[in-house]
């Protein structure tokens, strides 16, 4: 096995920095400065520093990343804003962060064939805004959308609020650019909505973590702009009883673009952070959006309003405009920043399960907080059965990161025993390893690792992410414990 | 490399049948009749006789085939309907043909989760009845819609006329089970809509023709059925002028379900053959169907219809009903059968570029058609881009057949030339892999070959189709002559 793929590794040949300076000269950097700036992402509790930083200025300073990295046997580890809450961009000392957010220009947007050419450090809402000035409209929109990244959105499939009517990532991916570990400019796909030319490698390295190669370039697809939208917004004594709206809006064969819940303990963060005057006795709120063409909108809006209050809601609140709606959305986007406020460290995790096991799936998160004494917000997109069980500890009490790791694990074991799934969204990084071989079994496991070590042989590209190089499926027993994060740093997770 | 790699290799060890025999008893045969009722798909002129044929029982049959191959040396080609065009499941000598089509359960219909588990051999026109009935919608419709096979469609990864609404098979895959080279029964994907969890395996094996894993059992996405639609027909007096209509649709933020073109060879064909008494003068068609909610269906197709006008359309026809819809699409759907008829032999091709390149790619192939003296009708779906380039030669005369050969070489390099690709459809199989490099190239090609060698070392599932199991990139030169079908069998082609 290569060097690079020795995961936390501290031994690191000196020989290797300044090699690199020569190289790409300030375009690398091994300031500690830069190297503590780029020891972290959006997971809390997780952290390493790399070697040095590189900030490449073309494909072809990558592709020579690539070869060193092959030469010299550090590892690569891609990343955009660092986002991510599955660890999927912390370096390891044996590795060199390849920063891709300077590369931020949309290329192209191609109004006849319906796509735009964009840098994989286009910021999400940034393309949203692009695009939707020209009547068009690129669906994906994570919860960090006015941070992170088309090219980190591609590595992970991000999701978003609006997946249940329009998709993920993957489905508005039509081609890629990216260096393989080989050091081979790949490109895949192209304009041609339809191509069946082979494999299908551009959807294999969506979602591929950047342990497949370093995106450099993407081609999304667009829709036209929906003419308008309406928002709604409904409280329930339960989120059981609120699932029997989703239910039958879905039986009615409306398909929203978004169908939000929040639980309890959500919703009483968020009223006490955003003072949006919702009732305080509340167990369950449904935010609800519909877009389209108007006539279609009225009409579903209308139908969705009836459907709540005989499903048992309590209250059905119906912006009357984009202020309102806007107000009304607060509740949803708000809730990780109000559930964040309890305690110094917010774990957000993204179980997921058929939507129709929704209600059960959030009587499990429920009873396995309280048996772990913990407190779990839980709130996400009902609509396509992915929560957000968010753990509000200190990271600084082992006891309590034990306990939130325990739970976790029963979390991600419910949902697989209810036919879901341990990441909706996220991805598996560092986080969820533990757990992939119980999602994918041993056969996807060996499957996974024939393709990792048949493209990127010598495990150049993010080894450790996604799951361990070791062949073995050793099932790692503490993935919160494995890195301690220095009480100097801890302002940074 | 192993024996059932070697493509066309005649030697078969006679111990190989009588294992079969002695393993599945009257499930496995070797007569001539099934040797040679198996020895074509739907592309012209290719055939290969296999050395017997398979209709497995069970997952363990198939699993035990697998285990056969790899010990006793064959190869096997799993077959659906066996209406390919790319001769995706033409066997060769030393494999056995593993008929999947007797496996046509529809095993469930989750109507809360918008989702159906099937069995390979489901007829797709069958899962779209049975979902109808519950007002729900399977997209995908490939022309062969009331033959093919739902495996054949996520092994080919198949289109159809309603791509540009909805899609194609992969964004209708939300999981499935595969027997794979190794023997292992590999399981993907669920009825969570979102899941992240590793590699996207799933997607890896939709449009892997065959050649990675066999798939037994498909979890197909469903969506609401439309509640209405309405067709229209449109004649002008060029294809260029037609495709100012589909831009203009396009540009109005319109999304038809179909949008689809007929050239002035096809146009002919078709009233020839149907009768439809469309004027003799006209010079391209189009046939447009916009579905959904009743208000915009009818808002669109008036749109549409003053579209249709404003860009130059000598006459437009809009269905009043539901009957003469059908007979409107009857111009479509007669389009290959019409042009059939000129000669005994009809090759059917899937050229694709961005759809702002189709009028420039139909001159294109006009002029081919008259620099080689061959008749080409073109007909597709515009929007897509997708054309589909059908000549009409007799197989028998091998002048007429090197002439195709050199007008579809030089067709699929002028559609790579504006940015499109050498199948949107149809797949790659035998007929295309010469121009698959050109198309991903060298190191797409590369990075193809090592998926092939990780996933299955041995080359025991379909091997020569997609490309050429030999690693280097040699460019075949005749892929028409790789076989010629003996006298007494060319009823069948």
């Amino acid at each position: 096995m290569m060097p690079g793929v020795r995961f936390g590794d501290p031994s690191v040949d000196p020989a290797v920095p300044s090699a690199l300076r020569d190289h790409f000269c300030d375009r690398f950097s091994d300031s500690i400065e830069q190297r503590i700036g780029h020891a972290y992402d959006g997971t809390p509790l997780r952290s390493g520093r790399p070697l040095g930083v590189l900030r490449p200025a073309s494909v072809e300073d990558v592709v020579r990343l690539v070869g060193l990295a092959s030469d010299l046997g550090f590892s690569i580890v891609p990343r955009g804003a660092g986002t991510g809450l599955s660890g999927g961009s912390i370096p390891d000392p044996r590795s060199v962060v390849l920063v891709m957010s300077g590369w931020n220009r949309i290329l192209e947007i191609d109004e006849e064939n319906l796509c735009a050419w964009v840098q994989p450090g286009v910021v999400t809402a940034d393309l949203h805004r692009a695009v939707e000035a020209r009547g068009l409209f690129y669906p994906p929109d994570p919860g960090s959308m006015n941070v992170c990244t088309i090219g980190g959105n591609v590595a992970e499939n991000s999701g978003g609020l609006r997946g249940l009517k329009y998709g993920v990532t993957k489905d508005y991916v039509l081609g890629l650019e990216a260096v393989l570990a080989t050091g081979e400019v790949y490109r895949g796909g192209g304009k041609s909505v339809k191509d069946v030319a082979g494999y299908n490698l551009v959807d294999l390295l969506v979602g591929s973590e950047g342990t497949l190669g370093v995106i450099t370039r993407v081609l999304v697809r667009l829709v036209p702009r929906p003419e308008t939208s309406a928002t709604l917004l409904a409280l329930y004594p339960s989120v059981a009883v609120a699932a029997r709206t989703v239910t039958a809006i879905l039986s009615a064969r409306i398909v929203p673009a978004t169908l939000e819940f929040l639980d309890r303990t959500t919703l009483r963060c968020v009223e006490a952070y955003a003072r949006l005057g919702l009732p305080g006795d509340a167990g369950a709120l449904l935010l609800i959006e519909v877009d389209g063409r108007a006539a279609v909108v009225a009409e579903d809006a209308a139908r969705i309003e009836a459907i709540c209050s005989a499903s048992g809601a309590t209250h059905v609140i119906r912006a009357a405009d984009e202020v309102e709606a806007l107000r009304l959305k607060t509740a949803r986007r708000a809730a990780f920043a109000s559930l964040a406020r309890l305690s110094p460290t917010t774990i957000l995790e993204d179980a997921t399960v058929p939507r129709s096991a929704l209600p059960e799936m959030v009587a499990a998160v429920e009873r396995i907080a309280a048996k772990h004494d913990l407190v779990i917000g839980n709130f996400g997109h009902a609509g396509d059965g992915n929560l957000h069980p968010t753990c509000c500890i200190d990271g600084r009490d082992p006891d309590q990161v034990a306990r939130a790791h325990r739970a976790f694990e029963e979390i991600f074991r419910t949902a697989l025993d209810l036919g879901g799934t341990i990441t909706g969204e996220h991805g598996v990084g560092l986080s969820k390893k533990a757990y992939l071989p119980d999602a994918i079994g041993a056969g996807g496991m060996r499957w996974t690792r024939a393709l990792k070590r048949a493209l990127d042989p010598a495990g150049i590209l993010n080894p450790g992410k996604i799951f361990d190089p070791d062949p073995s499926d050793h099932r790692e027993r503490a993935p919160f414990a494995e890195e301690t994060v220095p009480a100097c740093e801890r302002g940074f997770s």
